[in-house]
């Protein structure tokens, strides 16, 4: 292995320079941190393009090993504890939706760490895969990243523009499961397969376009003074009820 | 109204201060942020210590209000758009357990912004208060009452040392839920009311004395790779689930 000792090493650099957007643009890359999220990406059958450990790791298919020191990793990494291991991978989008089993569609998502968690979330409940329609935050943000706990390595992500989504919605051979603050229905209910489930920023809602497209729109009923639920929520209890677990 | 322009100002200065815990715990007091959250603090019953905006506005109740120009409002807000009023409140615990409806207890939870989704989940799904057992974080950090988006002004919380919560636990009339990775039984049933959910925290999960005096032990069935979820998104399922709402 290498031994890297400076935060100026190119790699380094480029490494870094990956916890800005554009430099993930630009490279396709992105950074995943710790033993057990490169565990899970390693049994997804991911191979990283660089890994770095202070300590001396075993061969991972072509990737670049580095040996770098605690001070280079606590540059590298995004948390305030380093970890032991970082991983670098190329950046993976599903270009076509199967549908099939359970989806979930993400319109104008903005909040990086709330996608984590929905990803994470969708993962446990078994979903097929996930679409980011229209402007949504970067999947591979560190936040977002650190939040899915490895289920970014799991999930697949399909991102669509608006026009090809609500084609999508409209053409979809199941159900199509729009959540709406308006909306009559009770959540609780069977959903047919393959499902759809369609959520709409944590600001906005759901587009009007969007909710037209729907052919079911639910509400999740709430009791308190509370007006409505974080999405990562909303969409934990959506997954879990068209699920079934 | 007073005006305040400038941050060494005293009063701006404690404000300030409340971003750090030992403030917070000396001067028992807390910072709320946006016309939102601080109209329902205002229809749950609360008065403000201090009520700042860059603008004129109406007393309530024995508040100093504070007119501080937009540099100020930026310095005293945690958040990157300072919003138009921000109040400073003293801050309440609930000193006992009244077991009645539905109430969730969470052990040696640690991350603020957690605590503060968990918060506005148990409003939304009607939940009568929410007990801090053991080493928790702080739901008056501006991370936690950001997330809670006002419900912080409606949910009680208790705080319990372990040995009274234990004691608690075993006295519970109705029936109590502790959430765990190796339960046998799925926590998609009927409980009985009241009904008391247990979570542990997010690393460790449910103590060993915590699961043992609970009646019911439950999982959360996860079908993909996941190994658990988002301590958050448990308590979200674990009480729309138990209100049926």
């Amino acid at each position: 292995m290498r031994s890297v000792t400076s935060a100026s090493n190119p790699t380094i650099k480029l490494i870094r320079s990956l916890a800005e957007k554009k430099h993930r643009q630009e490279h396709q890359l992105f950074v995943a941190e710790g033993p057990d999220v490169l565990a899970r990406a390693r049994a997804e059958g991911w191979e990283p393009v660089y890994l770095l450990s202070p300590a001396e790791v075993p061969p991972w298919g072509a990737a670049l090993r580095l040996r770098a020191d605690e001070r280079v990793m606590g540059q590298v990494s995004s948390q305030n504890n380093p970890p032991s291991l970082i991983g670098v991978f190329r950046q993976r989008f599903a270009q076509s939706v199967r549908p099939e089993g359970l989806w979930l569609a993400l319109e104008e998502m903005r909040d990086p760490g709330n996608l984590g968690t929905i990803i994470r979330t969708a993962d446990a409940a078994g979903a097929a895969g996930i679409i980011l329609a229209g402007n949504c935050c970067d999947p591979y943000a560190p936040d977002c990243v650190r939040a899915t706990m490895g289920s970014i390595f799991a999930m697949p992500i399909v991102k669509m523009e608006k026009t090809p989504f609500l084609d999508l919605l409209r053409g979809w051979p199941g159900e199509t499961v729009g959540t709406h603050l308006k909306a009559t229905e009770s959540y609780r209910r069977a959903y047919a397969f393959p499902t759809l489930i369609v959520m709409g920023s944590e600001g906005a809602g759901l587009s009007i376009a969007a909710a037209q497209a729907c052919a079911t729109l639910v509400r999740i009923p709430m009791k308190g003074g509370a007006e409505s639920l974080n999405v990562a929520i909303a969409a934990g209890l959506m997954l879990f009820e068209a699920q079934r677990l």
